[in-house]
């Protein structure tokens, strides 16, 4: 399934940080097995064990991905437990990680996905340890795939029963339509998990204008379309990067300003 | 413009952090457009929106880069606003940056540049949003060019009219040469905007034979030529690897010490 | 003695932090000698001149890197001084770095190993600051070097006499066996200096069956397979990634628990 005739390239999504060389050393064992491997890193600062905040992560980034990329990712709390060691193929790309609901976005949003658990022993390094698969396990398969071995071949295929987290959906309530905070970026905005489309078929059932969206004490007029333009310090609403809902702060930080952060409900509500 | 016959270097500095998927997805779109391309990350931890501390940064680093390289530069609080995105050549290198003032510096050392207004849409993403152009416009069009797309196909060429933000420069006064910390590294280490041959200009213009270096009220002899050498704990004037002059502490921090930062003044006097 | 017939690969372990892009111009200066070199981060979150956590990071990955890696070390307090920049053949890998002990752990696992004294000036920078080594010698060197050039044409051949730093090494005592710790992780796991095979070869000479592990006040029954399968919050003993004894907080960081960090001592007491 890698792209022929040109180097794979692989992601790295993991909760690892960058204070120590847990890191490096999975690109190391990768660089071992797929030397041509182009490797990028999405993300290392996901929270210890966030695997709600990784799915999320992994969600606004694949479709960017080109054809044929294999993402690795590593937030693991039951590394050496039961739980198993996924590969799975879906839009056209690799995606191998632990069976705990990182795939959950990615697996909700495929047409049709093949599961494989990650079982065969050869494509593994010489010796497991019980406390850090990302680089015994999931590097040296995700650097073989990306060389080219098929899927298939590094375990037996799932029948469903896949890990999956609740999905976070914005709500029609009486007051309006309710979305919810699922991620804060680095500049403090508020990622809702509110799509455009969502927005404007609702507006158009109930046949209002305008909206006013309010988090906390905090109103909102409309929509604004980018984040300059207005005053240093107004608080707006816009679509971002995500093509979610967000609330920002031109020049400064929404989470800090209204002091709230992820799970905060943001309401919108239609003007008559 | 890139160089032949070996993998174009692209260069990005920016201001996203490293705790979202903005940084991987761009080099994700760029290694789509341009998997031969080898990204070197200059720094991801420029203050949101400051356009003044990217611009220091930049000049720290491309005179270090091979001839061809391809600069991004996304600090970009203008993103989706009327600003333009330029694509510069300069210095037999590229500058594709927000038309912010983020080039000052590489402009101001450049015996002659070209500027080109990125606007055709053929090197962008097919779906461009108003609020991440780095990934939509910048890394696409940084791409091509790696790939060797001539500068001039991606839009109209400039006729000057860049934006520009004022340069720090040190001052002759009656108290001495009043130079201005300009940045703070990691080791709390103070850069001011005075070069090592403007010191020795001036000092030859007054015929002084030592220097005292004034910061707060901490005054410092003479100029060092390492940090090391001296008690932990001794504060320092040296010319550090900006050649530009710092003032350190030895296994320790300058800024945290003085308790100063960027915008101090620092005065040299010259000692008869 | 760079791997034939693929991309080199360079490794990098600095405090040079990533506010600064210090690490991006060594980067760009590696590629414009080797440009078809691969470049991992092994961590550049080392505290500013704290050569042993340096070397012990270093020792946890150097292992699980190709044969023909060149390892770039840049925790420098005494650039600009007389210490010099060594370049050493170990383990069919090469290492370049300040001969300040960084090495340590490197030369002391080594059978045998030949250390060069960096000073044929045809491979660094044109102009060599007193400040950055790391640029000037230590990043164009690697890359000569990953491109293929012999060792022993750096400089001439050191006959012993490297900086060194004293080893942790758990102690047998009256109480037990006494652990310190070397390292505590981003997770909060405190990382000790007992691997496996000693703390099983003293209980078979002791012929105690369970263990104990004494931290502060805190006592923990046993030793763990895994982080998983205890419930949050739960202190436990376990064998980590480096194979040396770790204490963990499951869901947790055992460092805020604990409230001790590097140097704190772990003591192992036998059941009878």
């Amino acid at each position: 399934m890698a792209s022929e005739g040109r180097a794979p390239l692989i992601t790295l999504l993991t909760d690892l940080g960058t204070a120590d060389t847990y890191v490096g050393v999975m690109k190391a064992v990768m660089l071992g097995v797929c030397p041509e491997a182009r490797i990028v890193d999405l993300c290392h600062g996901i929270e210890p064990q966030d695997i709600q905040q990784a799915a999320f992560l992994l969600d606004t980034a694949w479709r960017y991905c080109p054809e044929g990329t294999v993402h690795v990712i590593v937030v693991d709390p039951g590394v050496g437990s039961e739980r198993r060691v996924l590969a799975v193929e879906a839009h056209n790309q690799q995606f191998v990680a632990p069976d705990n609901g990182v795939l959950t976005y990615v697996l909700a949003r495929a047409r049709d996905y093949r599961a494989f658990s990650v079982e065969r022993e050869d494509y593994l390094l010489p010796e497991v340890s019980q406390t850090f698969h990302g680089r015994d396990i999931l590097a040296p398969v995700a650097a073989h795939l990306a060389r080219g071995l098929p899927t298939e071949v590094v375990g037996p295929e799932l029948e469903g029963g896949l890990c999956v987290l609740p999905i976070s959906r914005p709500v029609v309530s009486a007051a309006g339509l309710e979305a919810h905070v699922v991620h804060v970026d680095r500049f403090g905005n508020l990622v809702t998990d509110l799509p455009e489309a969502d927005l404007y078929t609702w507006q158009q059932e109930r046949g209002s204008q305008g909206f006013i969206v309010r988090v906390g004490d905090s109103a909102i007029e409309g929509i604004s379309l980018t984040y300059a333009g207005v005053q240093p310090g107004e608080l707006i609403a816009l679509f971002g990067s995500t093509g979610q809902l967000e609330i920002a702060v031109s020049m400064g930080s929404a989470a800090e300003c209204l002091g709230v952060g992820r799970g905060a409900i943001v309401l919108v509500e239609g003007e008559a």
